[in-house]
């Protein structure tokens, strides 16, 4: 797609500082850009790329917008910047709906016209599918299940029976929703399962990465609300709510039941215990593991940074010995408090 | 399913405190629950729901069933009762048997009469699957696979050459059961795949998690025993043996060739290395690292959990200081000693 | 297959001590062999089993080689030695190349007539698969992808769009190469997407394995290079870059743009930050968090291995409190320090 740079920078809410009828068909890393390619500076370590770079324009925020050797799109946000023009260069490709000849499809199951169901893909009984709905190939969607409108599961991904899909919910490959909780009961040493009856409710405008796993909910449902976005390798338990807006970083874990609140921040690899409850704007670390809740917004972290392993070695002998450490502290503190009150000679 | 409170309490094994002939036939939450339903009080947390809940019974602790407002199955293990009311009010749907036309089969397969193969699986030679068994829609079964009376296979779940699934096993969608172990010899620098030539041997009563990943043996087999519970996303290594009525928790780990007893529980995201032996009722708490064997039944931890971020970083800033306070502490103690010693002017 | 030992001996680069005619057709470890096999011996902690083996040979350092029963065959990296031996006598099965009638291939796609498609799998258009490469059962290969000469997708294996894989590369169940990275832009509290318009690159030699993701890279591309490794469930991110012969253990993460060097190894577990720079023959133990770049070679860690639980609630508790600690500490120091200048009665 080629756009003319004024018309570019009034669609992505930059300002132009240059050619307002330069054309470019395409992004590129500032290195690697050429005459018809714009860039963006989002991240400082990158700055060194900036004087030499041959793009035909860079989205750059006011303080650097100086700096740069051609035409400049300025904005506050030159990141939401790049995203837009990105999206507005390189469109999604559109696809012919209908359905592949090797697709299963229930009887049962209502299709708008205009969805695809692609080759290899399952489509059991009672399934809702909604206008321009794209099922790729080899997905299964179970029975009962819903999808809104334009909403896209890329590939092999399974939605259990009674998922709900909202609207432009697009899901990664490998992605399961909908599986059994993980709920058991314990009798004598033998568990026994729980039936886990709830269904899955996924909002609009949410993105679920590839082998991420949602559990149905045991009784009511597990509720992913609109504008979640959650990366891959994510496991989300049985009951778990996450609030609108929040993001979610790959290989976290939330436990059953936890509430998250909106606008919240998981890094890679964060587990949450369950029963929690998270409050709104609340940020969690890399790794870290969360016990309590935490109602109050801010950031909060839990995990220790890899240093060299003589160092690491002598550290966790170290923290072995606190509570000698604490001891021995102790001692030294009584041995002063006995000298201070002890009568000097020849008082 | 539709009961009289009575013969659901025998057969659930409570005792009943109320109307014998009233009817039942589903469950719900306390909060949620209608005339028709029954509920639980299992977490003191909901307790407060328990005096206006208009369920028709509720499963409760003897401690508890004073405070009813009606109808009271009493258990002292009400979580029990209720997993296996819920279980006899909202029985698993039958299936009919068959194999559907998609179904790409081998003909060397012995399949039961009374199996299911779904649409788009593919069961490859010789394999044998008794009675009873569903396998669902996208499933892969490969050359020599045995799967026991009963046995399930949600959907789109892999099964490599060899594996042997015992009776009444459940696995969710996504899981892949017998891939190759990590198994690597260094030559020079370059890494030289070591054939993993084993199985992997699944009990009876075992329930295997969505994306869950369990490698074959590289020379014996990987070994799952009767009644184990692995939550989503767990991955186990080759000639990992995992002993009766385990549960472990998603996102968990264990490397290769570990033992793991009867009756333990490992928490979401722990860890285990390679080659330990873990005795039986050995429980790890959730994110915990375990680098030895232990062979004492007992509760294990060693992670750390979340706090506000400026705390942390002064708190990780002391760890690192641990060997200066240590030698600070050990200056003061010297210089006491010295005190001590010295003689008192005067004597 | 079968082997005499002296012509085994000589495959594998081991110096053989004994009946160079007597044959072995297998491997086994030291306990279960039986007169037809070899074994071997790499780790000290089965040493015990080698007096009693019934193997007809055992591969073994020079150190242990005096120990063994009967046969040997002396090699300074047994390990390498046992993987070629068993490669020799247990090699893999050869397939009948061709189309299963159930896969769904674009007639624009170009494959070799050596290779293989397996059933219920999909080749979309303009993809490229050359010579010997094995596409097993339920595998989706998105447009464009190529595929280099013997690679082999084991078993539903999902390549997005534009993914290339080099030559021997070997892929299992469940991974996902290609899929999105997790690329978000804020827009005043609502997350929207950056386009994610890079590709995947594997190289040579490469394996990847089960329900391990590779996400495409934001504008370039993601980066695998030859001979690396990868275990299981592993996440690695868009625009990451992992050098040759690296090899990764289960269930680690690497964050976005992250590059790591050659012949480096993360342990299971460990979580890489995004837009580090790691260096060659780095290595991580298990669990680690790596939050800065690490150039020079060498050990790191970071993880704190579990201990009973009392022992651990102390030693959190002191953690907590090393403030207080510290505070303390130089509370002593200031008033030994005092004792030191105050002037002793009678001066």
């Amino acid at each position: 797609m080629k756009y003319r740079l004024a018309d570019l920078a009034a669609r992505i809410g930059a300002e132009l500082q240059g050619d307002a009828d330069c054309e470019v068909d395409s992004v590129a890393q500032l290195q690697d850009a050429t005459a018809g390619s714009i860039s963006f500076l989002a991240n400082s370590q990158y700055l060194k790329h900036l004087a030499s770079t041959r793009a035909a324009a860079v989205i750059l925020s006011p303080e650097l917008a100086v700096q740069a050797p051609g035409n400049v799109l300025v904005s506050t946000n030159p990141y939401l910047c790049y995203a837009k023009a990105a999206a507005l260069l390189h469109p999604q490709a559109a696809f012919t709906p209908g359905r592949h000849p090797s697709a299963v499809i229930d009887q049962s199951a209502r299709i708008a016209g205009d969805a695809w169901i692609g080759p290899c893909s399952v489509i059991e009984a009672e399934v809702e599918i909604e206008g321009g709905v794209f099922i790729g190939p080899g997905c299964v969607v179970g029975r009962g299940c819903r999808i809104g409108l334009g909403s896209r599961l890329v590939a092999r991904v399974t939605l259990c029976s009674g998922t709900r899909i909202g609207e432009r919910t697009l899901i990664h490959p490998g992605a399961v929703l909908g599986s059994d909780g993980f709920g058991l009961a314990n009798d004598e040493g033998r568990w026994i399962k729980v039936p886990q009856l709830g269904g899955v409710v996924i909002g609009n405008d949410v993105e679920i990465g590839a082998n991420t796993t949602i559990d149905c909910g045991t009784i009511r449902d597990t509720i992913i609300a609109d504008g979640v976005k959650l990366d891959n390798q994510i496991q989300i338990a049985h009951n778990v709510e996450i609030g609108e807006n929040s993001a979610i970083a790959g290989c976290a874990g939330i436990a059953g039941s936890t509430k998250v609140g909106r606008n919240c921040t998981l890094g890679g690899g964060v587990g949450l215990a369950g029963h929690l409850e998270i409050g709104d704007n609340v940020h969690f670390s890399g790794q870290s593991l969360v016990t309590r809740s935490f109602d109050k917004p801010g950031y909060y972290s839990g995990n220790l940074p890899a240093v060299a392993n003589g160092e690491w070695r002598k550290t966790v002998a170290r923290i072995r010995r606190l509570d000698d450490i604490m001891q021995r502290l102790k001692a030294v503190e009584r041995r002063l408090k006995a000298l201070d009150s002890q009568p000097q000679k020849g008082d």
